[in-house]
């Protein structure tokens, strides 16, 4: 079944200790497009600006995305430019320019109005609401990635949204900020009270944890040898998750479970270079072995 | 087969945001002693001051632990105090009294020189090479734990000691500083050098990693919903571990791996409650019940 994911383009500026890379594609629709394309067909909704280059356009063509909601507007492109640490544990924004992101004004197509599964990328929650808005058949299963920001200044708007919602995807800091509560099974059964089913919480190389009312799901993450680049990690998380859900169009818990170990793996192909280059790459071959090498890592029956 | 652990033997302060406890059983040897008394019989060696209560010494006897080797010296016994954060995620040493445990000199007993299974409690690395040298029949397998303030100050005495044992457990950070890779599989493999077939870096609430020549293995914690201390989780983490291998009498991988799953499941008990008492009130049973929820939690297959 076909997926709608609205989130930001960017171009990324990433710095690690030895390199910096310039003009990268990024935003979480692009991670989680070229994430999700592998599994199953994707409807993008989005805002760049002119300097937006055909090329870049072109990849998400070459991966079967849809850009019928691209918007093109008159102006800049979202720019992000984000420093790691060291040791890769702590990244600093150096710059955000919004641009034409600023005022996005995300406007689902009348062809995506029906799309059964749906991701809300990281938004200002009353956006998120409106895209919700226009789905003229109620999907099947819709999931909202959030941050601090949100949690923080849109809390009132941030808890209307989430009633509409099947799964929030987040991190553990953001699960505690959300709820208040340090430990994060209970902070996830808190957020179940708020609405979403399923509580899908993001601890980045530690791996995830799954709260929901059928019970909770844990697993590390792919342990990488080499490590250039998280950036993305957590919407290329987000989109193996549901391209995997909308492929085998099933949100049953054993689904889920899978779903989160091919969030993982997808994930973990990302870390391994700067951008979204590893998954514009992927082949699901490559995907399918290392969740065979996962298995063997991470389980022992 | 029998297992012999050396370590510490300490009365412990524990103080949590809402809680403090005084004059706890505690110290490396004793959390690892009775974690390690689930599965198979127990040789202990350490020392306690005369203000040791015979009461303390009848709980390692109630769980099968031999004391032969427990030393009773002039003087006070090993005290330390530890505080922890809001979040339980830093713990901050309040008070450390050495007292007899800093003239510590590990005699092993005659009926303890050929025990098969051997456990180095943290410790001065030369103590840990002298309890070696008393052992007439080389051990089948010598686990050692060590700790940041050894690697600093006693490097060559810990690389020494390192080249005589089988595995080193150890947590993140240690694994880091001992080698100065940032990347605990690169950590493990450079340990590896350094002399154990098997290095297992504990992660606390983040599970745990297995270098080995025979391929790596992961596993998250097992996730807790309450949590009340995690004081000695790393020992009980290492008496489970030690305990299941010495039992089965077997050291393969696969046999390392349900290993690792049993410390992990055994370390969840401790968290639970203050100091060593829910390992004391622990059964088996309880334990077999809880891997197979870990199992449920942890793992699709």
């Amino acid at each position: 079944m076909s997926l709608l994911v609205v989130g930001s383009i960017a171009f990324d500026t990433i710095q690690t200790e030895s390199e910096i890379r310039h003009n990268l594609l990024g935003g979480s629709a692009s991670y989680f497009s070229f994430a999700a394309s592998l599994y199953t067909p994707v409807n993008l909704v989005g805002v760049v600006g002119k300097d937006f280059p055909q090329e870049f356009i072109d990849h998400y063509h070459n991966k079967g995305v849809d850009t019928q909601g691209l918007q093109i507007k008159e102006g800049e492109t979202f720019r992000w430019w984000g420093k790691y640490s060291r040791d890769m544990n702590h990244r600093e924004t150096i710059e955000t320019k919004l641009n034409v992101f600023g005022t996005f004004d995300p406007i689902i197509p009348e062809s995506y109005q029906s799309t059964p599964y749906v991701f809300l990328g990281n938004g200002l929650p009353s956006l998120q609401s409106k895209v919700l808005d226009q789905m003229t058949t109620p999907p099947k299963f819709v999931a909202l990635d959030t941050m601090n920001l949100w949690i923080d200044t849109q809390r009132p708007a941030l808890l209307d949204v989430l009633k509409r919602v099947n799964a929030l995807f987040l991190n553990d800091e953001e699960a505690r900020m959300l709820t208040g509560h340090n430990n994060l099974i209970q902070a996830g059964r808190k957020i179940m009270e708020l609405g979403p089913e399923i509580v899908i919480v993001k601890k980045g190389e530690h791996g995830a944890l799954v709260v929901s009312g059928e019970g909770l799901f844990i697993t590390p993450a792919f342990p990488l040898e080499s490590f250039s680049d998280p950036t993305g990690a957590g919407d290329s998380f987000g989109g193996g998750f549901m391209g995997f859900v909308a492929r085998e169009d099933n949100t049953s818990f054993d689904t889920v479970k899978k779903a989160v170990l091919h969030g993982t793996v997808v994930a973990s192909f990302t870390c391994e270079a700067f951008g979204t280059s590893p998954l514009e790459n992927l082949k699901y071959e490559t995907i399918e072995k290392r969740m065979d090498q996962f298995i063997q890592l991470a389980y022992v029956c």
